[in-house]
C-alpha cells in the first residue's frame, strides 16, 4: 500500500522550522509495510492546501496530514478537509466538554477560540489527543482515507502510535509481503570504519539491503527486507542483524528502539551497580541522558554539576592544587571528579566530564572541543580524551555520548570477565 | 515570484534522513523576496520523479531540485530532467577533465561510474561544484527555470550561494518587495490565551501577517511582511513586534534567534546574580538547558542532581523528616531543595525541580506528570505546581521550561522593581 504525507504550515514552507514530523511518520509507516510515495509541504493558504489535498486524495489511498489544527485564524486544515470531502463542519458536544474540562483542570476558562477545535467534518472519526487541545481526525470515502493529525511533534507521535498505526496495520493484508527493517545500533566507531568491518556481510546481504545511518557520535546499521514473505523476511533479518551485532562487538549496544540509556541501565542492573555523575561542560546533559529511560532510579543515584571551579572543590572535593597544576580541563581533574562523585554519593560507578565546549575559552594548548571523559568502577578506571572541533552543542553531545559509550563498555566488559570467572 | 522545491532521495522519503535542505533553501529564497509555494519530497523512482517534475514545471516559473546527482545507479535526476525537457544527455568534455583532475588530486583514478556526472542535458548550463563531484545544472524553457543541485548539504549550500541566489536576485525586479519575518518568543502562556491577548493587534496587523507557532511549553509569534518595500516592511515589523512584545509582557522573553537560556543569562548578568540548580526527575536537564548559551559560566555555578532520596538528604541537605512527612514530590521538599542549593553553592538564586516523570511511580494522590518547580532569589521564593499528563520526555521538558520561565520572570520582575525603586 502506498501513502502520502502532507505537512501543513507556513513555518515549514518558509523554512523557519525544519519538518521532522514527515520523516518520523515515514519511518513508522515503513515499519508496518507502508511505503511513502510522496511528501508535500504546503503553507497555511486555503487555496493551495485545497489543491494539494485534492491531488493526494485522487492519487493515494492513504494520506496523513499534519498541522493546522490549532485554535487560531491560520489553522485551516479542519475546514479545508471538510471542503475537499464536501462535508459540513459540525460541533461535537462531547469533544467540546472534554476541551472545557481540560482547561478547567489547568485552572482556566476555555478561550472562545478553542471552540473551533471541537468542530469536525460530518462523518469523521475523532482521535482523542491526551497531550493537547487539537484532536486528530479520520475521514474517508471510496477513494481514500485521510488521517488528520496535529503538527506539534509530541502530540502527532502519540496519536500516530495510539490510533493511526494500529488501524493501518489492521487494514493491511497480512499475507502481503511487507517491508521490514531492523536496526543495529553502535556507538564509538565511525561510519566508514564500521562499513569496513562489515564489508563482507554487506556484500552478501542480498536480498536484504544494508544502509549505514550516521548520527553525531554513533552509527546505526539498518537492514531492510522488501518483497519477501513475512516469515522468510523475519528469519533473514534475525540472522543478519545478529551477525552484524557480533561483528560490531564492543561498539554494539542494542537493536531497534533500544537507546544507549536503556542498554547502560540494563548492564548496570545486571551487575548490581549504581552510578553517579560529575559534569562540567555538559551542564547536566549526561545525567539527563542517563535518566531518559524509565526506571533509571534503580541504578542512577544523582550527580554534581560542577560548572565553576569553586563547586569542583567545595561540592565535589577536587583538590585546588590539582586544579591549579593541571587546569580544570585535564586528565588528572577528570579522574579526580569520577573518583570523588563515586565516593561522595556511595555509587559503584562514577562518571566524569570536563571540557571546553566553546565557542570561547579555548587556548592553543587546550582548544575548544577538548574534552576528558572518565569512568571509575570498582574494578577499573579509564579516561578518554576527545579532541573534536564543532559547535558548542556538538561538543557537548559528543562528550555525553562518548562517556556513555565508555560506561557501557566498562560495565559490559567486566560483566563478561565476571561471567568467565564463575 | 513563486517557487517550488523538490527534494529527491529515498532516504528523505523513507524518513531515514530529515530533509533540512528544503528549509535552508526556503529561508534563503525568502530573504531575496521569493516565496516558496510548495515543497515536494520524492524518492529515487524514475516514474514518480518524472511526474513530480512535470507538475512543478507546469505550475511554477522557478524550481529548485536537490539530490540524485551522485554516480550510483539510483542517481537519476540528470536523466529524468533531460526527459522532462525533452533534451539529450551530452558528455561535457571539460567537465569530464575537471572530474578526472579532481580524483587525480586526491591520488585516485576516476571510477568509471563517475563518468555519468559529466553528462548534462543539451542546452543546460553547468554550476561548478568545488566541494564534490556532482556539478549543479541550470535548465530552462519558456515556462520555467530549474536549478538542479546536489543533495549533500554543504555542496548544495555552496552552489546556492555562489550561483543560484545571485542569478535569481539579478532576474528579480529590484524594486519588487521582499518577504521579511520577525519572531517574538514567549514562555508560560498557551497558544489560545496568547492569541486572545493579542487579538486586536492580529486583527489590525494587515498588511503584515501574524502566525502562532506553538512548541512544548512555549509559543512563538511570527510576523511576516510580504509585498512591501523593504524600508516600509522593516518599520512596520519593528512596530508590530514591539507592540506584541509589550502586550506579551511577563511571558515575553526575546526575539528572533534569542533562546530562553540567552534571555535568562542576560537578566542574571544584568542583575549581578549567580544561579545553581537542584534537580530530581529532570536528571540534569535544567542545568543542561541553562548552559546551552555560550558564556553561561558567568552566572551558572552548577547543581546537584538529587535523583535518589539519599542524595537529597546527604548531598543537598533536605531534612529526612520533611521527605518522610511530605514525600519527595511535594511543595515543601521543592522549596527546601531550592533553598539548600542556593546556600550550599553560595548562589544568589536557587532553582529546584522534583516530580514524577513516569511512566511508572504515580499514585492517585501524586499522578505521573505532577511536578513542583521552585525558584528562590535574595528577594523572593516561589513554587509552581504542574500537573500535566504526557510522556516521560514531555513531562521532563515541560518541567525544565516551566522552571526557566519562573526563573526569568522572578529575575526580571525584581529587576524592574529595583529600577523603579532607584
Amino acid at each position: 500500500m502506498g501513502a502520502e504525507i502532507v505537512a501543513i504550515g507556513n513555518e515549514l514552507l518558509l523554512g523557519e522550522t525544519v519538518d521532522t514530523n514527515s520523516a518520523h511518520v515515514a519511518r513508522c509507516l515503513g515499519r508496518i509495510g507502508v511505503r511513502v510515495r510522496r511528501t508535500t509541504v504546503v503553507g497555511d493558504d486555503r487555496e493551495r492546501l485545497r489543491a494539494v489535498l485534492e491531488e493526494v486524495c485522487d492519487r493515494s489511498r492513504l494520506v496523513i496530514t499534519m498541522g493546522g489544527l490549532g485554535p487560531t485564524h491560520d489553522d485551516i486544515t479542519r475546514e479545508v478537509v471538510a471542503e475537499v470531502f464536501d462535508r459540513r463542519l459540525l460541533l461535537d458536544e462531547r469533544l467540546l466538554s472534554a476541551l472545557k474540562e481540560r482547561f478547567r483542570r489547568f485552572g482556566y476558562e476555555m478561550p472562545p477560540a478553542n471552540r473551533s477545535q471541537a468542530e469536525i467534518p460530518e462523518g469523521a472519526r475523532v482521535i482523542p489527543n491526551p497531550h493537547g487541545t487539537a484532536p486528530g481526525l479520520i475521514i474517508d470515502d471510496e477513494r481514500t482515507t485521510v488521517y488528520v493529525l496535529p503538527g506539534v511533534p509530541v502530540e502527532m507521535k502519540a496519536l500516530l502510535d495510539d490510533a493511526v498505526l494500529p488501524e493501518i496495520l489492521a487494514a493491511t493484508d497480512q499475507q502481503q509481503p511487507v517491508i521490514q527493517s531492523r536496526v543495529v545500533r553502535t556507538v564509538g566507531i565511525g561510519e566508514s570504519a564500521l562499513a569496513e568491518e562489515l564489508a563482507d556481510l554487506v556484500a552478501e546481504a542480498a536480498p536484504l539491503e544494508v544502509a549505514f545511518l550516521p548520527h553525531l557520535g554513533r552509527v546505526d546499521v539498518r537492514v531492510t527486507a522488501a518483497g519477501l514473505p513475512t516469515a522468510e523476511a523475519e528469519t533473514r533479518l534475525a540472522e543478519l542483524t545478529s551477525a552484524i551485532a557480533d561483528r560490531a562487538g564492543r561498539w554494539y549496544y542494542g537493536e531497534d528502539e533500544t537507546t544507549l540509556s536503556d542498554a547502560i541501565l540494563e548492564q548496570l542492573r545486571d551487575r548490581g551497580w549504581t552510578v553517579a555523575v560529575a559534569e562540567s561542560c555538559t551542564g547536566g546533559g549526561l545525567g539527563a541522558a542517563l535518566t531518559e529511560a524509565p526506571g533509571s532510579s534503580d541504578v542512577f543515584l544523582g550527580g554534581i554539576v560542577a560548572y565553576s571551579n569553586n563547586v569542583k572543590t567545595s561540592a565535589l572535593g577536587v583538590s585546588p592544587m590539582l586544579l591549579e597544576e593541571h587546569g580544570a580541563v585535564s586528565e588528572a581533574v577528570c579522574r579526580s571528579m569520577a573518583a570523588a562523585i563515586r565516593e561522595r554519593f556511595g555509587a559503584a560507578v562514577g562518571c566524569a566530564i570536563t571540557g571546553i565546549a566553546g565557542p570561547g575559552g579555548g587556548t592553543p594548548e587546550k582548544p575548544v572541543g577538548l574534552v576528558y571523559c572518565g569512568v571509575e568502577t570498582p574494578l577499573d578506571s579509564k579516561i578518554r580524551r576527545l579532541d573534536y572541533p564543532g559547535t558548542r552543542d556538538a561538543v557537548r553531545e559528543r562528550a555525553t555520548l562518548s562517556t556513555m559509550g565508555l560506561l557501557l563498555s566498562m560495565t559490559r566488559a567486566e560483566n563478561r570477565s565476571a561471567e568467565g570467572a564463575t
